[in-house]
This record gives structure tokens, sequence and C-alpha cells, in this order.
């Protein structure tokens, strides 16, 4: 099935990656490997600060992963040109501000790792690492980085 | 040396890599390079919960590292599916669940090092980050990931 | 522009990589790309020990930065041979020890990245990912890993 029409039926629009005030870029292709840049949880554009285990509940968390995964397959679409050209999400990092006791920082990645298998289905399925750390850029209550694969136009 | 001969002489019986209840995989091959999910520590299948610098000697944490990276082993082994066409490992990263005090994250990671210089001898040598985060998923002290290259069957 | 002819006019002298006293080593090389291992801060080859957000400012953190991505070029020279063969800084990956309240790690890691783009241009942009830990290994306060794509001599 083509991408975009599978984005258009799950009711997900698109949206340009923003553009760092800084020395690095959203996204660096190498081979066949694309490498994009930690995103950051933001909600209209403003940073969604905040803590995991103080305030923000699993649910929320993933909801926000979630959100952070159409972020990331807008700046897929920038770097790549034509997601249908994408032939796999190789791996996700999920770094989940967190207090010292909140411990389901995998369920709060599902979020984003849902999000890739309903649109790439079977392409989308990757390898994962999420961890809990001590506090993100802005106040973040989540960021995510990808590497993809693409094949040749 | 074969590889399987290797884990033989060091006592060591690889097994089944756990298939994970989301929508992620144990690992992930792109060209030439295979990338694994972070494992989390566990005994008799069960997650090793628990935090370095408070009742965990590094020691302890070590030996934990070093059984994380005999899991990595057998899901390699069921990535691969010869252990012996593996031809390096490249970055290996190990998150540590730490107190603010706890800065022996290289010596926990060592643990994991040593056995694949040990398994894979010059091949087994790799690059690494060793970090402490603030928990893990479940509470697990310990989550390693590795990224290996191999070369045709 | 020769690399090197840029390194003089920035005043920057390139140091041997030290070398692990462990199971792992400064760099690997696979295919196209080199993985670097995290990077601890130092200064005159003593570790630079402290926490941001606890006595150490957000500008020198930024300045800490900076002198890690000078002992990561002297590593990608001795990975390399010649800097000059280096085609593009792919992705940094920059932990800071941070305190529950600093969220200054995007500007920290800011250090390393400008000056990558001073000494490699275009060639220097790349991915990033910044985050704050718990802690690192010996008390560093920050640590820092690359991957780089070069091309054949």
């Amino acid at each position: 099935m083509n991408v975009y029409k599978r984005l258009e039926s799950l009711g997900i629009a698109l949206t340009e990656p923003a553009i760092p005030a800084a020395s690095y870029v959203p996204f660096v292709r190498s081979g066949d490997l694309v490498f994009l840049s930690g995103h950051l949880a933001k909600k209209d554009s403003k940073i969604l600060v905040g803590r995991l285990g103080n305030g923000i509940t699993t649910a929320q968390g993933a909801q926000v992963a979630r959100a952070i995964a159409v972020d990331l397959l807008g700046t897929l679409h920038a770097a790549i040109g034509d997601l249908n050209l994408l032939s796999r999400i190789v791996k996700l990092t999920s770094m989940v501000n967190s207090t010292a006791e909140f411990s389901e920082q995998h369920l709060v990645a599902n979020g984003a790792s849902d999000l890739l298998a309903e649109v790439f289905a079977n392409r989308g399925v990757h390898a994962r690492s999420a961890f809990g750390v001590a506090q993100l850029p802005l106040g973040a209550c989540v960021e995510i980085e990808l590497i993809v694969e693409t094949r040749p136009a």
C-alpha cells in the first residue's frame, strides 16, 4: 500500500522538520542508511516539558511518543523524498525524562513503535532501546532518534 | 577457532531470544550490519531489578553485564544463523541504572566487553560507550545494545 | 581546504587517542563508517569531574564539549590516517552529567558541533542527540561519541 494513502487513512498530516538553530541538522544520509537527530516532544511547535513519574502518566507519555514519531515521519519525508522508498525502520532509541522510580520507558516507547508499524507494516518493525534519562534539552519529557534504511529511487 | 567450540569450552549455552511483546524485534539486519535491541538484565528469564550504587556492587554489575552478553550471543545466533560469520563486534552501548554517586559504569560494562573478546578474540574487540541512567524498563539494573558486522555465508 | 591547515589556523593540535585499559578500542571501522567510542571530558589527560547544574556552567560545559571534539579528531586521525578522507560527520551523541534541573544539554553539545563545522565545513554538519545522564564513568561531566563516513584513499 502507498505510504501516503496509509497516512491519510490514519488521519496523519506530515509537517516540515524544524531547522535546528545550531551546527547540526535533522538528518544525515550515509549509503542506504539515514540517521535522524533526536526529536523532542512538542505540541503546536512548543516543547512538552515534564518528567514521567511526576505528573505525566505512562499513557500520556505513549501519546507523546506517537506524536514524536509523526514528526520523525515529516523529517523522513524531507530526507528521502518519497516514503515508499523506505525499506526498513532499523533502530529506534527512546530517551524518557524519568524520576528515579518510573520504570515504564518501554510502554512510553510503544507509542512510537506502534505508529511506525501501523504506517509501514513489516518494514516499520525495528530494533529498539528505551531508557530513563536525568533530564532532556529544554526540559522535554521524551526524545526519540531513528536509523532507517532506504532503497534507490 | 570455531565459535561454538569456544562457547562450549567457556561453558556457555545459548538461549533463544525473548520475543518482545510489542512492535519491535530483537534485531534488524541492514546490509552487513546487524542492530540488536537493548537487552535487559535477567536471571532465569526474570528481570534483575536494582540500581548500581545502592545494594548492587560493581563486581555484581559486571557479572550481570556478562550474562546480558550471553543473551546477546543467543540473539546474534538467531540473527546470523552461524556465529562464525560474524566479522566484527562494532559497537556496544551499556546503560547502567545508577545512583547520582555511582561512577564505575565502565567497570560494569567490562563484564560484557571481556566476554565478547573471550568468545571472538580480535573480532570481539569493539567501540563502546557506557553511561549511568536514571531508570530502566521494568526497573532492570543494566541494559546493553550492540551493532555487529557480518560477512556473507 | 586541507583539514590539517584548517586545524593549524584554528590553533588545534591533535593528540594520540588514549588506549582503553579494557576489551574495547577507541574506534572500529565497518565499510565506509567509523564508530568512535564515547570520549570522556579531560584536561591534561585527567578526567574532568562534575555535573552540569551544580557548579559547572553551560558555557563551561560547551568548552568541555569542544575539547572532547578535539580529542575525537585525534582518534579520527588515527582511524582514517588522513582527515581529508572524511566525507561526513554522520551522527554525534552527547551525554551530559546533569542535575534533575539542568536542561541545556543542547547548548553544551554545541561546543562540539560548532568545532566540527569549523573544521570540516559542510562535511562537519551532523545529525545529533543530546541528553542528561545520572552519572558517567569516573564522574566525568560530559561524554561524546561519533559515527563518521569516509571515502577510499
